[in-house]
C-alpha cells in the first residue's frame, strides 16, 4: 500500500515491451511498459484495454485509423477491437488490464508475450 | 472511442469536487476531479479507489498516515479503508472507480455527494 511514482519506476525499466506490475486495483493490474517500435496486432475479446502515455508518443494503430497519444493522453481500446501499439522511437505507458489478461491477446504465440514482473 | 487529453479536459473544469466522466474501462468510470481543500472522510467497502495526480498536490489522509501525491504519482486506496483527500490549494486528479460507486462512499449524506457528469 505504497504510492507509485511513475517516473521513478520507469527509471528502472530499460527493456522494451517487458510489462512491469506496479499496483493492483480490484481485479486489475497496473502495468508499466516501455514501448519501443511496433508491438503486435492483437485483440482481447473479454476486456477493454486502457492506455495512458506518461512520456514519449504512442500510436495505437487500429484497422481503420491511428490514434496518436502524447503525454497526459489516454485511450481505451474496446474489447474485441484489433490494435497494434507503435512507438517511434519510444514511449513510457501505463496500461490497465484485468489480472489474467495476456498482453498479446489472441496473438499468444508472439515472442512479445510476457507475464508482468512486479517492481 | 476518442482519446482523452487530460489537460484539455481540466481546462473546462472549474468547480471543486464535481466529478466529470471522461471514459469507461470495462465496468469502471474514469473520473476527472478538481480537488480543492478537504473532501470528506469515507470508505468504499466494495471497491478499491485509484487516484492519479495530474497536477498540483493531493494528500490522501488515512487514519494512520498521510500519503502525499504529486504529479505523476498514483495510489490505490484498498476497499474498506477510510480516507479523506485534501488538496492545498488544489490538484487535478484522475480517479477510477466501478460504475455505481458513490464518490463519498459511506458518507453519502455529504453535500459533496455527486454523480459524474459526462464531458
Amino acid at each position: 500500500m505504497d504510492k507509485v511514482n511513475l517516473a521513478e519506476k520507469f527509471a528502472h525499466i530499460d527493456e522494451a515491451y517487458k510489462p512491469k506490475l506496479v499496483a493492483q486495483y480490484n481485479d486489475n493490474k497496473l502495468i508499466l511498459t516501455r514501448a519501443r517500435g511496433e508491438f503486435v496486432w492483437h485483440k482481447h475479446d473479454e476486456t477493454d484495454d486502457l492506455f495512458l502515455v506518461v512520456s514519449g508518443r504512442l500510436i495505437i494503430q487500429l484497422r481503420d485509423r491511428d490514434v496518436e497519444l502524447n503525454p497526459g493522453e489516454l485511450f481505451v481500446v474496446p474489447r474485441g477491437v484489433e490494435h497494434c501499439p507503435r512507438a517511434d522511437p519510444e514511449a513510457e505507458i501505463l496500461v490497465i488490464e484485468p489480472i489474467g489478461t495476456t498482453n498479446t491477446g489472441d496473438a499468444q504465440v508472439s515472442a512479445l508475450t510476457a507475464e508482468p514482473e512486479r517492481i
